[in-house]
Formats: structure tokens, sequence, C-alpha cells
């Protein structure tokens, strides 16, 4: 029912690189939009937030979508199918950014759908299906600590508890809706029902070098990985840095040390495992005292989450065996467990097939990252596609680039996608 | 001259254990002055450091000393000889202590001076020299992070540079001391002439494990450990946790851990040579974000100077290999060198001989921390005898301990000593 704009259909075509133009164009717009004036960050509820969501619907009603700001912020563009009881299939991803963010983190998603949805506009053409543009508004979690809150809601997954969560100005998320008269049962209402969907797209960059690498413009995600985070306590004994000789030492940084390369060492056994230590710190440490103490993080993923948890099940083994071996104790304490969520067969199929008829070898890769696709497994069919970072695969930092040529690729292939699935 | 505590002549001889226990108990009731309501802290001229030094002033003249409070700080207790051109020997140790410190560093030295003078005392007994018995003020560097400074005034070392040093109150050196209408001639001229001196002696804990592993009571230091600080900046690229493959990383942090380790590892080659990395910190790190920054400290000591810069070439070069391998950077910030400072052999020998008279094995190590002594080097023949710490050593802590035996030993030797001296 639809020609892709590779088709030949007077006055249907368009010439390659527009898509892309238009799409970083209007990312770097999005961007000057930012709580801090040399950065960009634009966190849940701020004032640069609220004024994007608008330019964002504004965007969305020039480009032929009814559109409208939810009850929890998320920017909704309705493109209406010709038969009013089809299903609806989802595009989305979210609008708020880390602190000091790059441009196309989750924006590049919302954009590439909505040049997609303009095209069929302008085109004149329906769908057998409604095609609802979603920008959610919070997919960081920077400001409640709690990721996914847009897209959770949507989702009919929104759990109360994290009304009490409190922002770093101590205020509750439950405070902040109450403030902006938002109705509890209004959000519970935005829930989508299965039985109404027909599928969910999410655009986002890679945020890696693998696509760069292989020298790729896109990719098809296999699965949005299961991670595993954790804190290590390291407790040594404390000493004068010149008085005890080096063989009686029970060093807390040392064991941190070597815990940290057995970390790396089990992840580097291949496929998509990965493990990080991001913070270490030995509280209070002195230049000229023995460690007594040393602290670390561990955050562990994987594609399935049988390597991940063989991959904790070793690391656990080597940390209690270096403590005692060192005569210093470990404490390992979980604080959070994600199972692996695989994209549906049917979706990355499909991507495929569009890959492919765009000329570019199809490749699927894990999604290392979580993103709101997540929320959406379970209720209907999950695809991700994948669009490739420049500067070495950069993220969540002004350094983030994406060229008009891979963000053009990426239209075109969301618009054969929907082409097909029609 | 003089009979050793050991003598049989009638009222000079005393039980044993008795110098012990006085030792203690000054010690325990020097502790009770503190500025911290639950722990030992006594830093420089604060309210408790001056109540520490009225009270040693007291036993001091108690003990039969003439004894004042200098300009800088330090009490100085004088047991004049019956010969009045006589040399002076000094006993020295420090009254000031470290946060939460525990009741033996410092205050050990100047207590086993002040039993040994008391009983010369009440034994009616003089030497061939002065003895002048010094509690330094300062040797901590806690205050003004500068160490040294009542032992470096009586040396004849003071630096006018540490004047402009700004304690956490932002109050400089030079405006504490006019603030106590200080004045700077009176503290410069409080130096000593070399040839007004004829040894220094002080007696402190080992601060280490090295006499209590031995079973030892009492060792001889050899010689104050050279030293050298530098601060480690490692750089790398931080990137997301779940999208960068473990072989394109350049993890700041599991560099600095690698380094950690051939820190380690190099400094475990035997001798009196150690290596401490006591800071490491990754800056603004986050769980979920590869270390794109790492930093760490590192102190290197060693019995004599090659031993250390041989050291220090070879963690350097470890570094460079490291980083380059890892595709990192690493910049090394040397913040300090200090050479080591040999005892004299003529009052090791000395040691050695009243250790011997006593039943104890002599032995010699060196001292991996600095202590007053450093100041009169070259100025003045320097001894140092450690006396055991309990705790498997630790010092710098409440756990700090010393027993009632070895104390009274160490009191017995440096009567020996001074007997023997004379």
């Amino acid at each position: 029912m639809l020609e892709t704009p590779r088709g030949t259909r007077a006055g249907e075509s368009i010439p390659p690189g527009d898509f892309g133009k238009r799409i970083i164009d209007l990312a770097r717009r999005l961007a000057r939009f930012s709580e801090t004036p040399d950065a960009l960050t634009c966190t849940y509820f701020s004032p640069a937030h609220k004024a994007v969501a608008a330019e964002l619907r504004n965007q969305m009603q020039a480009a032929g979508m009814t559109a409208a700001v939810d009850a929890v912020g998320n920017v909704v563009g309705h493109y209406p199918s010709a038969a009013a009881t089809a299903k609806t299939f989802l595009i989305g991803s979210h609008d708020d950014t880390v602190a000091n963010a790059g441009a196309f983190d989750g924006r590049l998603g919302i954009l590439t759908g909505l040049v997609a949805i303009e095209f069929l506009h302008r085109a004149g053409r329906r769908l057998p299906f409604h095609l609802d543009l979603i920008a959610f508004a919070e997919e960081e979690g920077v400001r409640f600590s709690a990721p996914y809150l847009g897209s959770a809601v949507v989702a009919g997954r929104f759990d109360d508890s994290l009304l009490t969560r409190t922002d770093a100005a101590g205020v509750t998320l439950g405070q902040l809706l109450e403030d902006h008269n938002i109705d509890l049962a209004a959000i519970r209402g935005l829930g989508r029902a299965a039985d109404t969907l027909c599928g969910y797209l999410e655009v986002h960059i890679e945020q890696g070098p693998v696509l760069l690498e292989r020298n790729l413009p896109v990719g098809i995600v296999s699965a949005i990985a299961g991670s595993a985070r954790f804190r290590v306590a390291v407790r040594g004994t404390a000493g004068h840095a010149g008085t005890v000789p080096m063989r009686l030492r029970h060093d807390a940084a040392a064991a941190a040390a070597e815990m940290i390369l057995a970390v790396e060492r089990r992840c580097a056994t291949g496929g998509a495992l990965v493990g990080t230590v991001g913070q270490v710190a030995v509280p209070h440490g002195l230049i000229n005292v023995i460690a007594g103490r040393c602290e670390f993080s561990l955050d562990i993923r994987a594609g399935d989450d049988a390597t991940r948890d063989a991959a904790i099940a070793d690391i656990s083994a080597a940390i209690s065996q270096i403590a005692g071996r060192r005569g210093v104790t470990a404490e390992i304490a979980e604080i959070g467990r994600h199972a692996a969520v695989p994209c549906a067969a049917t979706m990355q199929s499909a991507l495929a097939r569009s890959i492919a008829r765009a000329g570019v070898e199809p490749f699927h890769l894990p999604s290392g990252a979580g993103h709101d696709a997540v929320m959406f497994a379970g209720l209907t069919e999950i695809g991700m596609l994948f669009v490739r970072c420049g500067n070495g695969g950069i993220s969540h930092s002004p350094l983030e680039t994406v060229t008009e040529a891979d963000a053009d690729l990426a239209a075109r292939i969301v618009l054969d996608l929907l082409a097909n699935l029609a």
C-alpha cells in the first residue's frame, strides 16, 4: 500500500539526504533547549524539557499528526489509519537527556519517526494501522533515579512506588505531579491495551563502537542486554605506608585492584558480555596510609541471562578467592538485576529485509544499554534499529555524532518497514 | 659515672616494671587532653595541645629538671651536668598527634626520657653532659601540612616559607605566631649550634609489625627511610558500560588497577622497600559509565636512596608500558622526595651494647616513617630506639599499644646508654 521513498512514482520519490539533513537540523534545534548554558542537559519537567515537548508537539502537528502532551509529559503524535478500527503501531523514543549530553541519544528515534510520517502525510498516504509517534518524557532516570517513566506509563506499567522517589532538591515525583495538577488516574489511564497494538519500533543511536568498527550504518538489535549491578566493599587493615612490610599488609586498595582486573578478564571472554567498574574509591584515603577500605561498583551485562549469571558466579568466586588469599574481606551487595529482553523475531526479520533492500548488510547485535522498548516487551512485538555513532561510538557526551547519510538511511528503512508491515 | 638501674648500690636499684607502669600511666593521662570527645586528637597550638605542654612542663619540673615551653611551643626540660661547660645530649620526641590517634606515638619517647631523668635525679646523679629532654610541639604536620616544625626550630632549620602555610581554617602559621605574641627572632634564636651538642636520642614506637613478628621488644633504627610521593592521573575514554565491547575499551580504572598491582609486585621484591597506593578515585565516576579518568597516589620508601630510586624507575616504566598497551595516558607528578637519613654508627653500636646487656638480641631495622631525629642528622650523632607495638603493629589509631614491660625495658636501655656514653 505504501511506496517507499526509493519508489519511482512521480512526485513521491525524494532526493537522498533530505531526511538526514532534516533530522540532524531538528536535533540541533532541540539541543538548544538546555538547563545548563554551555552543555545540553534536559531532565524531566525542567523548563528546557517542557520547551522541547512544546517544540516536538508543534513539529508533529506540522508533519500532519494530531499531537498533544499527555499527563506524564510524553508528546504523542497520532497519524490515523484509513481504517478507524485498525490497531496502532508505535514508534517511540525519549526526549529527556543525561547531564552534558549529546544531541542524538533518544531524539534521533523521535525525529526519524517524525520525518517518515511527514513523508507519508505529504504523499497523502495512509497505512492499514494507526501510527503513534511518542516522545517519552523520561527514560534516562536522571531526576528520580528511575528510568523509563514515560514509556512505563504508556505500557501500563507505572509503579506507584515511584511516587515517593525524590529528586536532588528533595521533591518527590508525587509532589511534582501534584504541583502540575496532574491526576494520578489520568496517568494510569494512559496505559495501552495489548489488543490495540500491532508493534513497537525504536530507532536509537548505538551508543557504542560496534557498527562503526564494522563499517555498517545500521544494525538490528537482537536483545536488550540483561544487567546486574553490585557494590563491593573490601575491608583490609589500615597501616602506616612506611612501616608495614609488603608481605605483612592486608591492603584493601591492592585487593580491589586485583578484583577489578578479574572482572575485566572474565568479561573479555567474548560475546556480548561486558563488565564495568565505573566507581572506585578509598574512603578518607591518605597518601601515607595503607588503604583499610576500598569500594567499587560493578555492572555486568550480557545478551542473555545465562551468560550474565555465569559471569557473576565466576566473578563472585574470584573476588572471594582474592579476598581470602590477601586476608581481607569483600562484601558484594547486589543492587539490581534485570533480565535480558529479546526483540521479536518477526520485527528483526522485517528490519533485516528492509535493510537488505537498502543495499546494506543486515547485522544483528545486542543492546548493552536499556531502552524504552523494554517496557513494551510482552505487550506487543518490539523491534529496534541501531544507527552508527561517530567518534569511536561515544554517547552521553557532547562528542556524540550521527551523520546525515546514516540518519537518512534510518528514515528510509523505517518507511520501507512500515510499507512492508502494511 | 652512672650506675644503671640494674646496679646494686643501696637505694638505687628499682624494681623491674616501675618505669613501664609510670610511662604507660603518664601516656594515658596525656591522652585525656583532646580536641575531640571520644578520640585522641591533639594538633599544634590547640587548647588540648597547650594543656599537654603545661602538663609535661610540670612533670619535667617534678622530675628534677628546669623546664619551660619555648617560643614555638616545645617543652624543654634541662637536667644540668656537674660540669657547666659540658655539651648537651638531647632526648627528644613529639607531643602532637594525628586525628584519632593512639596514646604512644611521640609521647613514649618523651616519657621514657622523663622517667630516666627522674631516676637520675632521685639518685642524685649527674652526667658529664647536660641532658635536655624536648617534647617537640609539632611533628605530624597535621595542622599546616608541614612536619617537624618543633624539631626544625631546635635544629636551626626553621624555614620562613612555612609562615605562609595555612591551616584548615585559613590561618597562616605566621598569623598564629603573631596572635600568640611570638617573635620570629625568638624562634630563630632557639636553634642549637652543632658544637654545643654531643648526641640526639629518640625512643619511638615502631608503628609497624616487624618487632612483634620477630618477638623482640626493641630494635635499633639503622636509617630513616627515604621517600618519594607521586600523584598518578590516568586518562582513558569514558563510555557506556553496556555498549562498548571489552576489547574496544580504554578503561582508566582497569588501567589504574593494573598499575597498582605493578607497584605492589615491584615493592615486594624484599628489603625495606615499600610502596603504597593509599588514595584511589574515579572522579565523578558512575556505575554505568566506563571510567574516563582514574587518579591514585603513590608513596615509595626504602632504607637507602638507591633502592628507592631503582623502584621508582621500574614503576614509572611499568606504568608507561601499561598505559601504552591499554591506549590510555598516565601522568606521574612527583610531589616530594626525601633522602634516607642513616643513624650514626656510634649510636647504633652503643644502643646495641645496651640492648645486649639487657639480655635482648640487638636487631637493626630501618624506620619507614619519618621522625624528629631527621632534623638533627648532620648537626649531631643521632640514634633511635624502636619499641614494639601490639595489635599487629598498628599506629595512628586508638588500637596502638605498648606493654609496660617493653616500656620499662626501653627506659632501662636509655639509662644504660646514658651511663655508657658518659
